[in-house]
């Protein structure tokens, strides 16, 4: 079970990652049910991004895949195509959120957005490598 | 009219389907007026399957058509495509969902989510066979 | 960690009070996380209480009480007044939904709604007592 | 205006005084336009109140006023009862938000939720001070 010093570590880490990077994000953490365990705004990252960050979050740990494992599958003419109408508008079909694991099985998620779907990956990535 | 007992007996067959392919999945049954009637999601499952599973079964039951078949008119380009907006979000549009019939008469639906758009679609016939 | 066929005795014990009570009801057990595990609606019970039923399993594991006690801090005038409005629209206010416990921890939740609220609170009793 | 650095001594703040009362809390700040900063759930805290958190800290800068203080017009009979349907539903109107100021002025939120009003209101002002 993640613990709110799990996802600071996590988010720790994403921040570093953005700031080397330096594109300033939004970064949040979600447990096993989904549900928000913790979330920062970065100085001068987008408003819009709140959202995105919390609900790609969601989305991983609800298909237990990457958001942009996702997003592959869900466009026009793909398999999973009007998923993002699903959830009541809590999914995220584009890059930025990646499921955590511990021990082999997923125990939450990590959603990152403020940048390009590279950079989000990237950072979440960088995250979830902290845990 | 479906009784809780028939959408016992469709959700019982739909599971053994799921276990031999080896796939949890969610499994919902709705009624003639597209109203749930049950809803299992089996050990395992994705929980942002919970939500897809049961409006699968209303979609098929508003339009009378498989979300399968409803989901190759609904792409880009497609005659109904933007279906997915509208019902307040209720709308799927990729394969699981299926119209159940008895004497020729659809009287409700089965949704299944938690895999692949063949296996949701292999195990809600493997459900509505059981009517 | 709550298992389908911990949700289905649960239910199977609702039903058979809901059943000696002659009012049929809409039962939903939801995990630790919230979500969704199982809900039937009994033949005959009310279609609004299908929605009810979940959202009260949902509300009693979001703040780890029975919607009855919290009913009466939510009452205008009450401390709590308002929190209705809260988690876009997920939470109820009136009685039907209980905590259920494992080793004096919160695993989860069930959500009864098609009678009274002292008839809802009684069958959820019945559903919990048998975990 | 806020940082994120800001809001993270907030909430430390509020952590410390939440630990002191032995209840665990979920603490958000918001910014001037009423934005998410930063987020934390402590273990334990009750996952409905993350909403709450959230936007008893929107709600506090959205009319300059701690929602202990709107609480008391909103109530049936109040001069503002019927605000907790404004806003989308990002309206609380109970105890647990107060404005953050600098010189006089308000430039954000705090908002908190995890006891009663009476604690959720303490913490938040632990809070406030350390800005």
């Amino acid at each position: 079970m993640l613990k709110l010093e799990d996802a600071r570590r996590i988010i720790g880490a994403a921040e570093l990652k953005a700031a080397e990077i330096g594109q300033p994000m939004n970064i949040a953490v979600a447990d096993s049910g989904g549900n928000l365990i913790a979330h920062v705004r970065m100085d001068g990252a987008w408003i819009g991004s709140i959202d995105i960050s919390i609900k790609k979050a969601y989305t991983s740990r609800a298909f237990d895949i990457s958001t942009k494992d996702l997003a592959g599958e869900s466009q026009s003419g793909g398999q999973f195509f009007g998923i993002h109408a699903s959830n009541d508008g809590r999914i995220m079909i584009f890059a930025g959120g990646i499921p955590l694991k511990q021990d082999g099985q997923v125990v939450g998620a990590i959603g990152v957005s403020g940048g390009s779907g590279e950079q989000d990956h990237a950072v979440a990535e960088a995250g979830a490598a902290a845990l």
